[in-house]
């Protein structure tokens, strides 16, 4: 009551959708401001000094930043709805590793094969997919991470279900991320997505397509991607 | 009553090193294991089959591991004896930032400053000593991270405060951490390393020079340390 919740983020980030996926699956309303990352805007700056990035949450004047760090936040301040941290201190000591696991080992591996091609594809892509094993063996038998409902490692993993298996792979022609090969994990991956919540809360792939390289790439991607769109068309 | 908490650490890493920090301010009983890093014991391979390090806390037959997630799993068990996470959500955030902080930004910059030499050296200090000038301006007017007493950042920054402004830089002429350039920070590191309990339970410095390269750097260290030493008495 007489909270004011504001959410600096962009649109195409899989950080700042982590915290959008939070609020509306806990029906938190607050106010949204799109950064445009390549002309940040003072506030943002103001609000994330150490790392300069999106997303901040501003509650009541006070600013939250890195993601994961907000998402145990939304879940300690708004304790009813859908709760997105388990209560069991067991439970939660192991949410934390796999959200930790997916953002520091996974989304960093996922990334390097976007970036190379021929034989370093095929060494990233070995590596991605030992990582990606680990998880097909841990949401085997699961419907969630967490159990029944999403919660702290289904929201860090967005990216890996929605961004990277859909849009990135395609466009790119990637086959890192497959069915076949990631039968349970594909299934907890559609599951995610087609959450009506979640479903409701991710960028169309469509303008994800036409915006690549994602924002929290970087420029310098766009050169990369018109050489292998190039050499591919050459190659093929 | 009853509980069986056993801990796989190595004597060296300040990783290990943080959850005994916090199990012994805490005041809590628990059978410690220490591991050969060279011959990894099958048990800690159990525990930890992802990511195959120390430290692994096993309470009543049940694994956790990576030490900030396992600091929290402490702290939410154990409620009683000397907090390490504030409770209010918003303090609870900062803990975890800054915690975050150290981890991902301040130690790979730091550790980087033990590889270089030349131009290098220069490059990875500024690098270090701007993100050191952060925590020098976040501790400044306080006793610890937290406020009064040493708290979750406290404790993950022990290999500022001690391994590196210590026996690292002594043992390699470093001149990244000085007293001059961060008198807050010096302040605070003495004052962790000097409390009661912290000073127990810290590696002496004696046998961590000659055990050098510390064991979660790697062997290869061993290599790059003749040859600093090597060419800086050639260099004279």
């Amino acid at each position: 009551m007489g909270d004011q919740l504001k959410l600096f983020g962009s649109w195409g980030s899989p950080f700042s959708v982590r915290v959008e996926n939070a609020l509306k699956l806990k029906g938190i309303q607050y106010e949204y401001f799109e950064e445009d990352l390549s002309n940040k805007s003072p506030l943002l700056l103001q609000y994330n000094p150490v790392h300069k990035k999106v997303p901040a949450l501003v509650h009541n004047g006070k600013p939250i930043v890195e993601s994961l760090v907000i998402l145990e936040y939304i879940d300690e301040t708004w304790k009813g709805n859908h709760p997105i941290l388990p209560q069991d201190p067991y439970e939660k000591a192991m949410a934390r590793f796999w959200a930790k696991f997916v953002d520091e080992k996974c989304m960093p591996a996922l990334s390097k094969t976007i970036w190379s091609m021929g034989d370093q594809y095929e060494k990233d892509k070995a590596e991605a997919v030992k990582l990606l094993r680990v998880l097909e063996n841990e949401i085997s038998g699961k419907k969630f991470f967490g159990g029944e409902s999403i919660g702290l490692v289904d929201i860090s993993a967005n990216f890996i279900a929605y961004w990277y298996r859909g849009p990135l792979q395609e466009a790119l022609g990637l086959d890192v991320f497959t069915k076949d090969e990631f039968p349970n994990l594909w299934k907890w991956a559609e599951d995610f997505v087609n959450d009506s919540v979640i479903n409701q809360n991710l960028p169309p792939k469509e303008k994800l397509i036409a915006a690549f390289p994602p924002p929290y790439l970087g420029e310098h991607l766009v050169a990369f991607f018109k050489s292998r769109l190039a050499s591919s068309q050459v190659g093929g």
